[in-house]
């Protein structure tokens, strides 16, 4: 018989759910993620579009057999399963916000997801990211490897001497909130409340708050020879850059890949400020480093919560056939009822 | 047939050799280390500091099944083998100084090792001690704990899943590297070369550099009611805190063991100071983790490299006896010729 999976990404705006055979994804469909309700909305909203996407392809539901989920975190272990506590997502954790869209204080993904599918495997998005690299990308044959995603917000995932980090609640490589000050004095303040981050130094609405500027504004002057631009970029580099040295002292990775809109964007540019910076610090922990793009790219989506659950047997058939450069097209679900 | 094994600590000052049975400690030795000669000169000394103690319970140095060895770290591998490539035993590498008491750029410390014994199992002091403290102290039955030491430096040893991390070169958790600072402008010089590292901010030379006095008065002072003291200590205590805040984003740790001079001595001061920074940031990642003095306390040095090479049928002898409390005297063989 077909074996089948699905792979659903979670995020605060949309879900992404796709189902993958043998062969490759075979479906793939989104919607706006619903943040009204109960704490279980979410997870029905997931369970709700695999059933949409088994009915597309002709099967049950309950012949999947895992759902890998990758999703914005943290992450709480309630009763030994995964639940994310992201304020994303989770407007009952939200101060000083006017209008909540819930109050919901956490999302029980894996208690509820658990009651349709015999497995689910939940990590954040540069964990899954991690993953996928190793398993197809850039990362391959690689056993002490870190992704950092350098986007909205800046995140990662590793895997030190081959063993995936994942930590007491499943939040290894919350890189965003090291601190990179030694006192709150003059710092700017970051998403979880705290000054000083590394998030709140170095991420795109960091640069766009520095600029006064949307952040990819900053980068068309800076091609474009302004000096300020420069004086910006080269500034924010170094502070990345000083995330990746910590990032080096503590896990003694042999190589970092960078993604995430600020970076795929930009990697030209801001390479070399970044190797600059990191290999002036230390050179016996930082040389044998290796900086660089990742290999999936814009692909990572479709394939990161995807490679969380893929069966051992399976890799070498994706790694010939690339399901995800063919992947079918994504559908939007947009106005269709639940 | 009785079984041994060997634990060396090698220091910038002296090496301390043990050598275990089945029931406990059997003899201990500890030599001046030295550093002139070729880049064999250390293991030799270890490997003759073993045959010494062999000769004084009478067995034969090929009856030493695997050897144990903590020390100053950085690492590197040559031909997949670890040597140390540490300024504190190197001179090669030591850049400013007027007199290096030798040109080593490494020490081949396993590959010389290896001509003597089976196994060599080495690592940096502070890996060893979270090795011991989960086998033996504070972080018995927990697979994710750090051990941190707060000392002349500030290092980490760390489990995450219960997997010991150890990296590419076996450098994983360099804590005191690791940068608090977004720029160079106004930091102090780290004893790597690096500016605003952590270790340059809060270790026991930062305290006297900042103070101009011996951290250890600093800290009679405070006790006396000195309000500069308590001024410099909340502060240095704020940074440290910081560091542990990084540790726990990467490793999302739920214990923390904080050992070392400037700990142990003045936990009841500090505990509290670094408690207050630490559950101040990101509460979602430090409300769960756990910060402890550890239970060996200065018996850690003793029972560490041990812990690495001990066989697990013995552990619970080990913790039944606790044969590092009552352990041999520790002979001095410093005017004995090698």
């Amino acid at each position: 018989m077909n074996r089948h999976f699905a792979a659903a990404d979670i995020g605060g705006t949309k879900i992404t759910v796709s189902i993958a055979g043998k062969e490759g994804l075979l479906a793939r469909i989104y919607q706006p993620t619903n943040k009204q309700g109960d704490d279980t909305t979410v997870p029905r909203q997931v369970h709700s579009l695999i059933c949409n996407l088994c009915r597309q392809i002709d099967i049950k539901s309950e012949q999947i057999e895992a759902v890998g989920i990758s999703t914005a975190s943290p992450f709480k272990i309630c009763a030994r399963r995964i639940a994310t506590v992201t304020p994303t997502l989770c407007g009952g954790l939200v101060e000083e916000r006017e209008d909540p869209c819930n109050s919901w204080k956490q999302i029980p993904l894996e208690r509820e997801l658990g009651k349709y599918y015999p497995k689910i495997s939940i990590s954040n998005d540069c964990v899954s990211a991690v993953v996928a690299e190793k398993m197809f990308g850039a990362g391959r044959g690689e056993d002490n490897l870190a992704y950092v995603t350098w986007s909205t917000g800046i995140g990662a995932g590793a895997y030190v001497d081959g063993h995936l980090l994942r930590g007491k609640n499943n939040n290894a490589l919350h890189l965003g909130h090291i601190f990179l000050a030694s006192s709150d004095r003059n710092q700017p303040k970051c998403s979880c409340g705290s000054y000083g981050h590394l998030e709140a130094m170095a991420a795109g609405p960091a640069i766009a708050r520095e600029a006064g500027l949307p952040a990819p504004e900053v980068f068309i002057r800076l091609r474009a020879g302004d000096r300020a631009a420069c004086e910006l970029v080269k500034k924010i580099s170094v502070i990345f850059a000083r995330g990746l040295v910590n990032l080096t002292c503590i896990l003694d990775t042999r190589l970092i890949i960078i993604g995430g809109s600020v970076a795929l964007n930009n990697w030209d540019l801001l390479a070399p400020l970044v190797r600059n910076e990191f290999y002036s610090s230390f050179p016996a922990l930082t040389e044998d480093v290796r900086l660089r793009a990742p290999s999936l790219g814009k692909y990572v989506g479709d394939i990161a919560a995807l490679s969380l659950v893929l069966p051992a047997e399976w890799i070498e058939t994706y790694r010939a056939r690339k399901p995800w450069m063919d992947a079918p097209p994504l559908l939007n679900l947009d106005s269709e009822p639940l």
